[in-house]
């Protein structure tokens, strides 16, 4: 896993946010949520497996649900309080795994 | 797909949730819920992945959501406004794959 600080970051965290529309601040904590919608349940899980393996391989995994063809990830850094870097780098990764591309 | 009542079936329900603690009484609404907890990340998706192919097979799917090594189940029958029949098989049928009997 690269060397990446592990503290909360608000102005990346911000300037991610004004650039990433589709990502909200989740209501009441110091994360970042986005809700993606697919085709159908297979493709939502399609999706979900992806995301998976990029948790899996960065040591960093997203809260998230699903609901048929709904996915909603929640990213925030549970040992450092907040969105750090980790997130925002996750949070890009997730988003070109959704737009088809990587 | 095999054909079961669409309707809730409240006495089902409370006769399973009598049987089976682990499932539990949705608090707001007709649902049934229940906790899994895995030893990490990998095995969480892991079982998620299997209870996707069930889903896609029964067509009919759980609102879920995972946290590390945890993993919430929800099932109703969004149509039928509550617990079908359809949901206490699916429900059986997770059980049996978080303890690996299938």
């Amino acid at each position: 896993m690269p060397k990446i600080a592990n503290k909360p970051d608000s102005a990346r965290r911000d300037a991610f946010l004004s650039e990433n529309n589709a990502w909200q601040l989740a209501g009441d904590r110091d994360a970042i949520t986005r809700q993606f919608q697919f085709a159908d349940f297979s493709e939502a899980f399609a999706f979900m497996t992806r995301v998976a393996l990029v948790a899996e391989k960065m040591d960093h995994h997203p809260e998230w649900s699903n609901t048929y063809n709904r996915v909603v990830v929640t990213l925030s850094t549970h040992d450092a309080g907040g969105v750090t870097a980790r997130d925002i780098e996750m949070a890009k990764a997730i988003g070109r795994l959704a737009n088809g591309e990587v």
